[in-house]
């Protein structure tokens, strides 16, 4: 790398013989690419004039993949430790697991959605994918290591090769952040807790009106029954309710009727009541239902509603949540109540451009709520999936949407124009003038030693007005300003960046008055 | 999911019908994997009776990677924080890059070491391959967005396809800490930077003697030049001596010789050089060594050596580094500078089991050092291989190798016996007898409201008794103890876990009580 020019040249000229050998004898494209790349890398070294094509690929992120900006990780990194408050306020603990897993470990978790999985290539081993979510990862862990409690939270990138929608928040990596309750519990105690967090969650975030709408996959199961539904088409008319969300009723129900072979009547009998909403009047007026009342199902979801209810409201979130028969969520896990956090549209608003989320969630493009940015629910039987002998562990969790979340978030700042700092320098040393570079090093180095935000210029002879510029488009607190008269009494210039107001304080003193003029 | 076992009996049927179909049709092996899967997960439904092969495969996570359980989180949590104050305490920005690249980014770069990149599978699309480090991203994202200075941390996990040493704390998935440099600067000023950030996070985590080795691309080659190696030899020449800190210098000489296709002779002088180690006094005498006074590129690599050392004491550093001609680093992509902290043996140990680090480092076997814990240098020409006009942006920078400090600390944390807690709790709800359990709920949500870490059991009559051990066990400073009596009067017994003393307090002012004695 530090070769001369001449020998660069004797490098490229050998790498080039090389790379004619390989082509001549007809070698793998992939040895032979990797060999041109080192040619391009060899030309690129000698700058601009003789390298004409550096590259030859486009310079971007894998596909519905982006950079985080110093910007974007502050906000992010605000999200995350508010929501990670929230999870060890109700005693989470932390684990992670790999990105990846045994493929067969995904198989057979997703239904449709299987076909998003990303694989990797075979390289001789193992065949694995990239996880998917963080909840079979979770069922795998609680199976492989015979975990039958814990309250754990995972923060984690998870992989889908959807059709990306960036401008609206969907990505093919995004984050999770989920918070689970595995163990073998009363009825509704831990579902109730989860549902209060995705309301703390919501409320210390702070976006805006939002409301947690609620149902039981065992009373849509009995619903489907008493509405005349084979049992064998449970799930597929399921995942049909499930895009109530996004598509009026008259789609689904065709949906329905013409692709999954359900009688119209039938599919008549399901718009009925998943045009559904309330609250414990409705779980009374359908305990009542004649039709629901004949299918044990049906009564066991509603009675488990009503438990959820009563509890939601000793949580003070009576005015929060909304029991709601479209709902239907996508994954095929579930198995007991299942909820979703949507925000409402802003009063006025027309919608938001934003209308789906990350976690595989839909939000309508009209009316009044603009996006799904939590859900989840209860899954009994995943665990039992893994565990050699089927024994089960029951669990319930919530994902919270955090990418819609960023998203929201990013042109709420966008639009308030305000500069979020990325970093947090407390003070910046400067030179009054030349010759100074090894006092600051010395300075710079008694800060650091004491605990203090520092940095400098990495010019040795750098201009004043360049330094003092730096420290207000930065937001830098403080400055100091090292000059020779000073220094030889033991002394240096103490400036507030935004006043530029100074003072002198000896050296000695530095670090204890820099803390101060911190906290004031 | 809450279909009845007669329901799942009839999917089975189908599902079994359909396999054979696809059997019999002679479908792809993975279709066939899928359904099969599903079919054994239907049985699982069933649980242990029905499905006695409830999976076929080994509960495993890929090879080479692990689980974090909450213990090895907080541990690690506590480390990842410790080592971002002092990125931040020198004005470092976080980023953050996808986890796959084109894999094209990726070519080029490694050199020998290419062979360990996993690749993903093509699945019509983008070709992608895992990230190898957290070096090259960067200088992808800087070129992408013509960005020319930055102070940047990232702290994320890398893939390598190496043969695992997980006991020696070794894996194919493994987190890096980078911080960076980059920019046109004057000489040394960032590079002296970048190790004083080595020895502050050393000397924060607290695991032990350690010194930095450090030495320069420049003067190795303008060393080899010295002693005849051809130029086009460089590189393999360097990464032979790269070795020299886990074999002894016999082998790498034979590897010159016999596989490098050195002369015997250059050898030998090259293997006088390569033992010495040093400070400014070892600068001196090698400006004044004939053969390397010769070299041009030896002179530089000197002279930017000298200024290292003196910006390095000016940091307080003397004691701490050492000038070592025998460091390498095996990374084609360094052009200046490069360094190695190093953990020291324990006095009186034997040499630590782990002599093998994350980011592609080796530590000695034997002797006096057990383990490179951080590494970098300086690479100006990276940036420019990407940038279509081959515009330069000189970086330097240093990687932290936490996954051999998490080994060290967790054998310390073994040792020691001292149980790490691993979730936050600060307050237990316990009921004294049956039938309390809304009102646990009630003073649940109230202390949750306030921002009090608090939980209960998820049983509605749970035996105080298992409560109290609970709370024990997990070492949670305090307990509430709800009874009807005191309920009636307005008030509860807030219990010292250690102490077991219990004193009354009213509902009113419990969370202000709690507040209080928590700060004791």
């Amino acid at each position: 790398m530090s070769d001369t020019r001449e020998q660069i040249l004797e490098q490229i000229k050998e790498q080039g013989e090389l790379v004619r050998q390989l082509k001549a004898s007809k070698e793998s494209k992939e040895k032979i690419d990797e060999e041109v790349s080192r040619l391009l890398a060899l030309k690129a070294k000698l700058g601009g004039d003789a390298a004409p094509a550096n590259q030859k690929f486009t310079l971007k992120t894998p596909k519905g993949t982006r950079d985080y900006a110093p910007q974007q990780m502050t906000l992010r990194q605000g999200v995350l430790d508010k929501i990670v408050q929230v999870f060890k306020r109700h005693g989470g603990e932390a684990i992670d697991t790999p990105v990846f897993e045994l493929k067969e470990v995904l198989t057979g978790k997703y239904g449709e959605d299987s076909k998003l999985i990303y694989d990797l290539k075979d390289q001789g081993g193992e065949i694995l994918s990239m996880r998917y979510d963080l909840t079979v990862p979770l069922a795998r862990y609680l199976a492989m290591n015979k975990i039958s409690s814990i309250k754990r939270y995972h923060i984690a990138k998870v992989y889908r090769r959807d059709n990306p929608a960036m401008t609206r928040g969907r990505y093919r990596e995004f984050y999770q952040c989920d918070f689970d309750i595995a163990g073998t519990y009363d009825p509704m105690l831990a579902d109730a807790e989860c549902v209060k967090i995705v309301a703390e969650v919501l409320d210390t975030l702070d976006i805006g009106d939002y409301v947690i709408k609620l149902n039981h996959r065992q009373l849509l199961d009995g619903m489907f029954e008493a509405c005349g539904v084979p049992p064998n088409n449970f799930r597929a008319i399921c995942s049909a309710v499930d895009k109530l969300d996004k598509s009026p009723w008259a789609e689904v129900r065709k949906e329905m009727v013409e692709e999954k072979g359900l009688d119209g009547a039938t599919a008549d009998r399901i718009g009925e009541y998943v045009r559904l909403s309330g609250g414990a009047e409705l779980v009374e007026q359908l305990l009542a239902d004649p039709k629901l009342k004949a299918v044990p199902n049906a009564v066991k979801g509603l009675e488990g509603m009503q438990l959820l209810l009563k509890y939601c409201s000793l949580f003070g979130l009576e005015q929060r949540v909304s029991f709601d028969l479209s709902l239907a969520r996508g994954l095929d896990y579930y198995t007991g109540v299942i909820y979703e956090g949507v925000l409402k549209a802003e009063p006025g608003s027309t919608g938001s451009p934003v209308k789906t989320l990350q976690n595989g969630d839909q939000a309508p493009e009209q009316g009044g709520t603009v996006g799904s940015v939590a859900g989840g629910g209860r899954y009994d039987n995943l665990v039992g999936m893994f565990d050699p002998r089927g024994k089960a562990v029951p669990c319930v969790g919530v994902s919270i949407g955090v990418e819609r979340i960023f998203s929201v978030l990013e042109a709420k700042f966008a639009a308030s124009k305000v500069k979020l700092r990325t970093n947090d320098v407390e003070v910046y040393v400067a030179s009054a003038h030349k010759g100074l570079h090894e006092q600051r090093l010395r300075v710079l180095n008694q800060l650091w030693d004491a605990g203090i935000k520092a940095e400098h210029s990495y010019k040795v002879n750098p201009k004043l007005l360049v330094q003092l510029q730096h420290c207000e488009e930065h937001q830098i607190p403080l400055a100091i300003v090292l000059g020779d008269a000073e220094l030889a009494q033991g002394i240096v210039k103490l400036r507030e960046v935004r006043t530029r107001q100074e003072s002198n304080v000896t050296l000695a003193e530095l670090p204890a008055e820099i803390r101060r003029r911190l906290q004031e």
